[in-house]
């Protein structure tokens, strides 16, 4: 991002300052910040959860690994599933389908957090080691997981994203029972190195 | 932060070309960089949080739901409680007033994390939906509980943070015994879009 | 970062201006972006993990707080430890021997995450309060840690580390069975206010 901005007022100031030596009265006009922020960089990818249920050992890419006093780890918790935190290891496709070759993984947890309505909070990477993309994504934030998109952070990555930040929207694409879903995730990167 | 820098180098510069233009010997003179940091955005909320206790689950907005090996899912551990793993769905409100009417919820987990002293480390975001706030900001870091003001980041932000960083201020306002605490944030965002 | 940004293309300007007010006709010529990326800061430490396993409570600097269902809290589970959450406090050194003077503490807590190999997703924070250091630096990202090296992202920091962001790679320097490992991190940062 800082090269563009740095090019940006670059040349705005070039053109600036032509035509203020051109013209006998300077009027040091400020140009109004261009609109919104397109993001530098666009990705979409789909990562796929099948939690354990106790009977799909083999299956499963993600665990229960903590509960509150009033559950256990082999099935999610009443009240929303509040407290249970949720270890996982999921393949990233590049569209919907769970049997498409994974591109990556995406690894990490999530924690169930509200008693009265499906809400979690999330931190996990998306681990990339193909000739497409080697690196990792780091994102974090809160997903009230009923809206239709819920937008969380991307607070950093490493190799091919060096440094980046961004903004990553999540859409529940499809579900099945409590045991498997599926997320499309909509990344825009608005700091690219 | 961004914006705000590029229009203060282009004025820096409009100014310092017009006094090279008009001056026969050019003095490249670089303005020292202003004194420390401003934030670009202040907020100042107060969050509560009721730990559930075996007796509390009307009001409790929080659960132990990790414990060690020594401990259990209703009462925090011996050892300054470490290794105890809380999620909290907490209201959050303008003033100190538990009962004021909340204005988004801080959720996400806190894990104590040293034997000898309270401190924990934490994951947690604001989410905020009114008219006065929508959107989401991100919090990640170290608290040491027992100062009386820790720092802790702002990593992210979504809707009206967008993309924002800072550093969140937490003071720990009041406390009734092990059940029950509020914190104050003052929340100093340094980069905003 | 932003403020040597700022003069180095003032500086750039100032003299792209000279030369364009010589010539009679300007060519905007816009230099190429220097070379990949230098860290405006680089430390290196050695902490030390000792995970409690029933009869080393004195030594222990970490334990186990979640686990799969198939697992408990004083044995590292099964399945490449898939799903056992770990809580740790432990001592950071400026070299590679335990016993040396800790110049802070790494706290946080990382999560096996992957059934077939070692793998992990770490939140935590190096803590400093020292002559030397005084403040935080938060970390977050996967470490796939059968690998020599593995970079996670420095996500911001507190104190002297105020507002930073960077990429630590970490590189295990030794580990003793499941009980002791020891980490060199070193920590590039990016981004220095």
């Amino acid at each position: 991002m800082e090269p563009n901005k740095g090019l940006v007022s670059a040349l705005f100031l070039f053109f600036l300052l032509h035509e203020t030596i051109a013209s006998p009265t300077p009027k040091p006009h400020i140009k109004p910040r261009p609109p919104p922020h397109r993001p530098c960089r666009h990705l979409t990818f789909y990562f796929h959860d099948i939690i354990f249920n106790g009977k799909n050992s083999k299956n499963a890419t993600a665990a229960i690994v903590g509960s509150p006093p009033w559950g256990n780890r082999t099935i999610l918790a009443g009240q929303s599933h509040f407290g249970n935190l949720v270890v996982f290891d999921d393949p990233i496709t590049l569209d919907n389908n769970l049997h498409s070759a994974p591109v990556g993984r995406a690894q990490g947890f999530y924690i169930y957090d509200r008693k009265d309505i499906f809400t979690a909070w999330l931190g996990f990477s998306f681990v990339f080691n193909s000739t497409q993309h080697r690196g990792s994504i780091n994102f974090a934030g809160a997903d009230p997981l009923m809206n239709k998109t819920r937008d969380i952070s991307v607070i950093g990555g490493t190799g091919d994203f060096f440094m980046t930040r961004g903004v990553a929207t999540l859409e529940t694409d499809a579900f099945e029972g409590e045991v498997y879903f599926r997320l499309r995730v909509d990344i825009k990167l608005y700091e690219c190195w």
